[in-house]
């Protein structure tokens, strides 16, 4: 297992690389795995999400016991939306309220795959191994706007905000999900405790289907779903989300609204 | 008005510019409206999609003749799903059918907004002055994927396929889309002939409150919706939608399927 991170240096130039002992060893890029030869002390670096896709692919519905209490039927393929680039943060970072949304914003405590190459209608195998590694991902929804109009529930709305899409704090490459658990926190409270080998499609089934539809990049992220525990994030909360070998994932909702207005219409309302 | 166009080179460059009495006025791109010197014959380039965006919002439900005619309200606030960029192509291509569906493919024709600058949270004013211009759009969709799974409407699966976003052929700035109309015509026969007044968000209303959503960048298209007159793609029929004033858009629905395989079932299924 390697764990990579994507920082931010002192000059403001963004640097991609493998974490060891403290420092970050520079590669060119998760599709061009080069080290460029710098070794930088990461104390000196700011975190960002570990990479920057160029779209987020979220799964609806991917665990057994979510679709059990759901009471809905388990899918034949991989239920989707998108999550657009600008929708993307890292951790340590605060998710902002819409200025003009008052109603529950939910956590969702997700395992994420990052794509490492192009893929196009690959098959399982060839999913397996254009997977980089895998990250953590806060798919943060905006949960009165889903059924808001009754005629057209609005998926990529409720969940494509700007700072909707928390992932990070790093990426792993060579982990083993199937023994791994999503553990989501909020505000030190244990609200999510779900195993991974409950999904409904494994990894390299989702990239695999999922590459039938439409073209993955490198870099690009798919998020595979939560399970149960769901759960409202209130102002000033901090949802943390840790699975263990990858790290935790931390993101507090902002007390104030992505325009700076104060969300006193949050506080109520949460 | 000017009319604006991106296309590749002889050597694989891609140049974006101003065209005029057959030549290309290049400009280093529709963020940054610098002439680079560089005045180069149409007739040695190969049109492309005339901007590259990150992501486009294809609006649902926004001309009142459709809304009344599939019995749904006027929406409140723009109601939109996102095709990714993977799914943009230009005029002259061909529309691929995914290799596992054999339903029905619509076209459907509609006007595109072209955004110019970065927008988040911006006034209806700001907004019109942050259109760059309007283009036209093909909202490829597989019809039968939208509904397909009675729990999850699948927009984003059906309208995000490589090739289902057709983009061009070019943009066009300062064009008065009040007094437009949409027509498409489906191997020459007219299916879609609908006046952009009819709208119920206008251009800079879309702009303004999408960007209340989610940020919107240079080189982002909104398709603006569809309204009456929507069909299906045989294989081999070619769509040509035009827009007088921005010209015409035209794509064949290839007889071979994304990986080449024969599109025997499309041609019964059409």
């Amino acid at each position: 297992m390697n764990t990579w991170m994507r920082l931010m240096a002192p000059d403001g130039g963004i640097v991609f690389g493998r974490v060891e002992n403290g420092y970050l060893h520079e590669y060119a890029g998760l599709d061009q795995l080069v080290p460029t030869g710098a070794v930088l002390p990461l104390r000196t670096l700011s975190p960002l999400a570990p990479c920057a896709p160029g779209k987020v692919v979220a799964l609806w519905n991917n665990f057994h016991a979510l679709a059990a209490k759901l009471e809905k039927p388990v899918p034949t393929h991989p239920l989707f939306l998108l999550k657009p680039a600008g929708s993307v943060i890292g951790s340590d970072t605060p998710i902002l309220r819409p200025a003009h949304y008052a109603g529950k914003i939910a956590f969702e405590g997700e395992l994420g795959i990052v794509i490492g190459k192009r893929c196009s209608n690959v098959s399982e195998e060839e999913a397996q191994s254009s997977i980089f590694g895998y990250t953590i991902v806060n798919d943060v929804t905006a949960a009165g706007l889903l059924t808001e109009n009754p005629h057209f529930p609005q998926w990529c709305r409720a969940k494509g905000f700007d700072t909707f899409c928390c992932i990070g704090p790093a990426i792993v490459s060579g982990f083993d999900w199937r023994s791994a658990r999503v553990v989501t926190r909020l505000d030190g409270g244990e609200r999510q405790n779900y195993p991974l080998d409950d999904m409904v499609f494994t990894p390299a089934q989702q990239v695999s289907l999922i590459s039938q539809d439409l073209t993955l990049e490198a870099g690009d992220v798919i998020a595979c779903g939560t399970s149960l525990g769901v759960g409202s994030i209130g102002a000033g909360a901090t949802v943390e989300i840790a699975i263990e070998g990858i790290g935790t994932l931390s993101n507090i909702l902002a007390t104030e609204r992505a325009e700076g207005v104060p969300d006193t219409a949050a506080q109520s309302a949460a």
